[in-house]
C-alpha cells in the first residue's frame, strides 16, 4: 500500500451525539501525524455531489460538547448500486484522498466495505447510531447520550405520576433495536417494557399496573420501542382504555433523543476511536472497524460489524421485572 | 374574626413544579409565627377522606429542589355541590382548622371561594399552574419550569435538525392555554406556532417550511399547542404529506412537563406566597389569592382570579414570526 | 433626526447568557424592517479597531440557544476617556453606522450615553449583566440563567449533604452585588447568605449551624457572595475551624456561571428587548434603555440607568431566616 | 453454610450518586428470592450502634433517581481495629443477619474483608465511590456521574471562555485518584490536566497556554486534580500570575460532583451489581465483590479488590495533549 497523505471524513445515515467528537478527535490525530483530513459535508451523497473541503485545527475547536454533527449526514440509498460506488472512487481519486474513514452505522458500513472491496480504498468504520445495534461492537456512539435523555424525560415524569396516580406510556426510539428501550427501563425503574420485535399483550400490561395499584404503588411507566410502524403508544393506549378501563397518558420522546450535548461516555469512546482510526491506518491497516470490545476500542475486522445484532433480551426483562416488583 | 391558630393546607387540580416550595413556604412562616399546620392530602377528595395530618418544621426539609407535591393532589369534581362544601366545612371544624390555603388552579379557587363565602371559613388561594391562565395575577407556580422543559427539549431537536435537514412537530402543553407554546415558540426560534384556539392552517405551515427551505434553513420546528383534542400533531403531520410532499417528524413532551426540578423562578416566586399567604392570615385578610402583579407578589381579591385568562396573543405570534424570518 | 438605515451593534463588559438572544432579535428585527445591522466585535475596543462587518438574517441562526456571545466582549477603560469616544464616533460615521445599540452593564452604558450626548448619534442601551445591578431596570439579561446554575449545583450538594451531615460554604459570583446570593439563598433552602457588603459574623454562622444539627438538621448550606477580595470563602472555612471546631466543605462556582443554555426568562426577555430597541429608534427615540420595569419592557431614558443600583436586602435576608429554620 | 435468610445492607465512605440504584436492586432482588433485608443506617458507625431496620418493597421505590443514599454512610475509622469488628460480628448475630452487602470503596472492603475472614459472615463489596479507584474492578459506581457533572460544568466555561479570552482553572475531585481529572480532561477537550501524583510545572502550562494563544485559540481551560493538600488551583493561579503574567480564573468544583441524579450508566451497573449480588449469595458463594470487568458484571474475590489502584496514565496524557493542539 502507497502511504496515506490524504484522509476523506464523513458521516452517514441518523446522525447521533459524539459524532462532532468522533470528527474532532480523528482531525486532531491526523494533523498532528502530519497527515490532512478533508470533510466531506452530508454523507456519501455530499461526496458524489464534491462537497468537500480541508478541515484544520480550528475547523474543529469548540464543537466537542455539541450534539449533531458539523458534517452533516445523510441517507444514501443508490450508494447500494455498485456504478454509484465507482463514481465515488473516482471523486475520491480525482481528489487526492487516499483513505475514507466512515462514521455510521451497520447499513453505512456496507456501502463503505464495497467501496473498499471493490476499488481497494483504504475504509475504516466508526460506529455511531443511537440504536447501538452494530454486530461487532458493544458499543456505538450516542447510545449513551440517547439513553440518558429518555431517562431525563421518565425522572421528570415520576414527579408528577407520583402527585397524581397516573399510568404513563413513553415512547423512545428503537424501530427495530431494543437496545434504548431496555436500559431506559431498567435505568428509571419502569414497570414494563414494550420491545419491537413483540406482540404486545396488553393483558400483561394491564395486570402489572393494576398488581402494582393493589400493593401501593401510586404511579406505573411503561417504556415502549417504536417499532416499525407509527402509533404504537397510542394503540396501547386506547386497548388499555377499552378492553380495561385504564387511563393512561402518552409521551413520545422522538428525535429529542438524538440531539444534547453528548455525554461523557460518548466523547470518551469517541475520543478514542477516532484517535485509534488514525493510529491503525498509519500502521497500515486498510480496512478495519474501531469496535468497543470488553471495555477497550479495538481495530475489528470490517466483515464481523456489517449486521444489525440481535439484543441480550431475556436477562434484561427479567431484571426490569425483578426490580419493579 | 377570631384569632387564627391553625391552619390547613391542600394542593389541588393538576400538580405543577414548585408546589413543594409554597408548601415548603407556608409551613416554616406559619411555624415560624408559632401557628400550625395541617396537610391535607390529595387535594378536596382527601379533605372529605379526613386524610390530614400535622407537618412540622422538618416534615418539608429537603422538598424545595423536587418537582411534583409531597400533599399529592387530585381533582374533585364533586366539590362543584354546595352540599360536598358543606361536610368539607364541617370536617374542618372538627379538626379544628381556623383557615384554608390552596394551591392550584382558577378551577380549585371556584371551589375554595364557595367555601368561604358558604361557611365564613378564612381562605387563601395561591396561584399553581403550568398553565399560567388564571385571571388576575401575571404568573402561576411552575409555568417557567414547564417552559424550560420545553426548551431544553426543541433544542436538543435543534442539533439533529440542523445535521439532517428535517421538519418536527413538537407538541406541548395546553389544552385551553396558548402561553407554554407562545413562550417554547419566541424562546426556541420556532418558525411556526398553532394554538389551541384556531383552526389549522397546514397550508401556511407548509408555505413558511418552504420559504425557510429557500432562504437557506436547514430545517424547521413548529410548536404546537396539544389543544382538547388528541391527536392534533399527528394530524399536522398526514397533512404536511398528504397535501403539501412534506416530510415531519413528531414529538409529545406530554406531562414531561409537569415534572423536573422547579427552576429558580418558580421557587423565589413560590416562596414569596407561601410567605405572604401567612404575613396576611396574620393581619386578618380572611379572603385573598397571592397574585403576582407587576413583578410582585401581592394579596389580590379572590374575586378577580376566578376565570380562565384569555391570553396577549398578537403580539408574541408577531414576534414568533419577525424573530424566525 | 436624520432617517437610520444602518446600526451597529456591540457587546461590552462581561458577557452574559441570553446575549446571543438579544443580538437575534436585534438583527432580524433590524432586518424585517429594512434596516442594516453591522456587529462589532469586541465591544468598543473591536469599535476602535474597526473591527465590524455586516449580519444577515442566516448570522444570527442557531444561536439562541448557546451561551456567550458571538460577537464576543471586552473591557475597554480607555473609553472613560472624551479623546477616544471621539476617535469611536468618527469610525461610526466612517463606517456610515447612524445608531449604536450596546448590550452591557451600567459601566457600558455609562461610555454609550458619553457617546451619545457628546456626538449625538442615536443610542439604545439594552441591560446585560448576570448581577442584576444596574439602576432603573428590574430585569438584566443573564441574571436568571446564572442562578439557576448555581441553585443546580447547590441541588447537587444537598444530596450528598444529606447523606453524610457535612457543612458547605458555597462561593457564589458577586463583587458588589448580593443579588445572585440573595436569590440562591431563598432557591435552594440555604441557612446562611453572606452578602457582599457586610462584615461576615462567623459566630452568627456557627450558631445557625450549631441551631440546626440541634433541631435534626444532617447539613447546612452557606452561600457567600464572592465580594472584592479573593478567597472570602477559604477565610470562613479556616475561621469556623478554628474557632468554633466545625469542619466545612468549599465549592467555588465562579465563571461557571457566566456559561450555560440561557434560560426561558432570559431568552424571552432578550427577544422582547432587541425587537423594543428596533422599534422605539423606528419611532424617532434616539436615547433609551430597553428596561423591564413592573414585568414589562420598556424605553427608559438613559439617564436612569447609569448607576449600581442597591438591593432590597432586609426582606430577603428574612425570608432566608424564616424558611430555613 | 447454613441457608441464608436475612441479608444486612450498607453504605460506608463517602457517598457516590448511584448508591440508591445498588439499595433498591439489592432490596428488591432479595424479597423476590424470599430474603429479608435489613438496612443499616450510616455505615460500620451505624452498624455498631445498631441502627438497623428492615426494608420493604415501598421502602426503595421512587429512589432510583436520586443521587446519595438512603441509608446515610460514615467512615469509621475504629472498624480497623479487631475488637470493634468482634462487636459488629455479635451485633448481626443477635440481629440474626446471615450475610453483609457492603457499598463502597477499598477502605470499607478492606474493613468487610476482615469482618468475614475473622468472624466468617458472608460478606459482599459492591464497588462504589466517585474516584474509581478500587483494583480488581474496571468500574465502581458513582464514577460516570461526577465526571458527567464535571464536564457540564466545564461545558459552561467554555461559553464564557469564548466570549472574553480567558484562562480557566477548574479543579475536581481527586485527592489520590487522577481517573476524573483524565476523563473530564479527555471530555471537555481541556488543554492542559495536572494530576495528584506530579509535580506541577508550571512552566509547561504556561506554554501551551501561549502556544494556543498563537495558534488562535481564544482560551484555555486547565483541570486539576485537588490532589491532598487543599489550595493546588490558588497556587497555580499565582504563580502563573507572578511568574508568566498570566491571568486566570479558579473554579472549585468540589462536593458538587458527589451529588445530582446519577447517570444511566451508574443506574445500569448499580442494578446489575445489586442483582448479582443477591444471585451469588444464593448460589453459596459467601465472599465476593461485585466487580465490573470487560463490560460485564462478575463476581470477583475479594482480595483482589482491597487496593487503591494506580491509573492508565500516559496514554490519556497523550490523548489530551493530542487533541488540543
Amino acid at each position: 500500500m502507497s502511504e496515506i497523505k490524504r484522509i476523506g471524513l464523513l458521516c452517514s445515515g441518523g446522525d447521533s451525539p459524539g459524532m462532532n467528537c468522533a470528527i474532532r478527535s480523528v482531525v486532531r490525530s491526523a494533523i498532528n501525524a502530519n497527515l490532512e483530513v478533508y470533510g466531506i459535508q452530508r454523507g456519501f451523497s455530499g461526496l458524489l455531489e464534491g462537497n468537500i473541503k480541508e478541515l484544520d485545527v480550528s475547523s474543529v475547536g469548540n464543537i466537542i460538547q455539541h450534539g449533531g454533527t458539523i458534517l452533516q449526514t445523510s441517507r444514501c440509498p443508490e450508494f447500494h448500486e455498485a456504478e454509484t460506488r465507482k463514481e465515488a472512487a473516482h471523486i475520491l481519486k480525482r481528489k487526492k484522498i487516499d483513505a475514507l474513514i466512515v462514521i455510521g452505522g451497520n447499513g453505512s458500513f456496507n456501502g463503505a466495505y464495497a467501496l473498499h472491496t471493490e476499488h481497494g480504498i483504504p475504509m475504516v468504520g466508526i460506529p455511531g447510531t443511537i440504536d447501538n445495534d452494530i454486530s461487532g461492537t458493544d458499543y456505538s456512539i450516542g447510545f449513551d447520550t440517547a439513553v440518558q435523555t429518555a431517562i431525563d424525560a421518565v425522572d421528570k415524569i415520576r414527579d408528577t405520576a407520583s402527585s397524581h396516580e397516573r399510568t404513563f406510556i413513553v415512547e423512545v426510539m428503537g424501530r427495530k433495536s431494543a437496545a434504548i428501550a431496555l436500559h431506559v427501563g431498567v435505568c428509571t425503574g419502569a414497570e414494563n417494557v414494550v420491545l419491537p420485535s413483540e406482540n404486545v399483550n396488553v393483558e400483561e400490561i394491564s395486570n402489572d399496573i393494576k398488581r402494582g395499584i393493589k400493593r401501593g404503588k401510586n404511579s406505573s411507566i411503561i417504556i415502549v420501542a417504536e417499532g416499525e410502524k407509527e402509533g404504537l403508544s397510542h394503540r396501547i393506549q386506547e386497548q388499555l382504555k377499552a378492553d380495561f378501563e385504564l387511563d393512561s397518558h402518552v409521551c413520545i420522546l422522538g428525535h429529542i433523543q438524538r440531539g444534547g450535548n453528548p455525554s461523557g461516555q460518548d466523547r470518551f469512546i469517541a475520543s478514542g476511536m477516532g484517535y485509534l482510526a488514525i493510529e491503525e491506518l498509519l500502521k497500515g491497516n486498510n480496512s478495519f472497524v474501531t469496535a468497543y470490545r470488553n471495555g477497550h476500542v479495538v481495530a475489528a475486522p470490517f466483515d464481523e460489524c456489517l449486521e444489525k445484532k440481535s439484543e441480550y433480551l431475556p436477562q434484561y426483562i427479567n431484571l426490569v421485572k425483578t426490580l419493579s416488583i
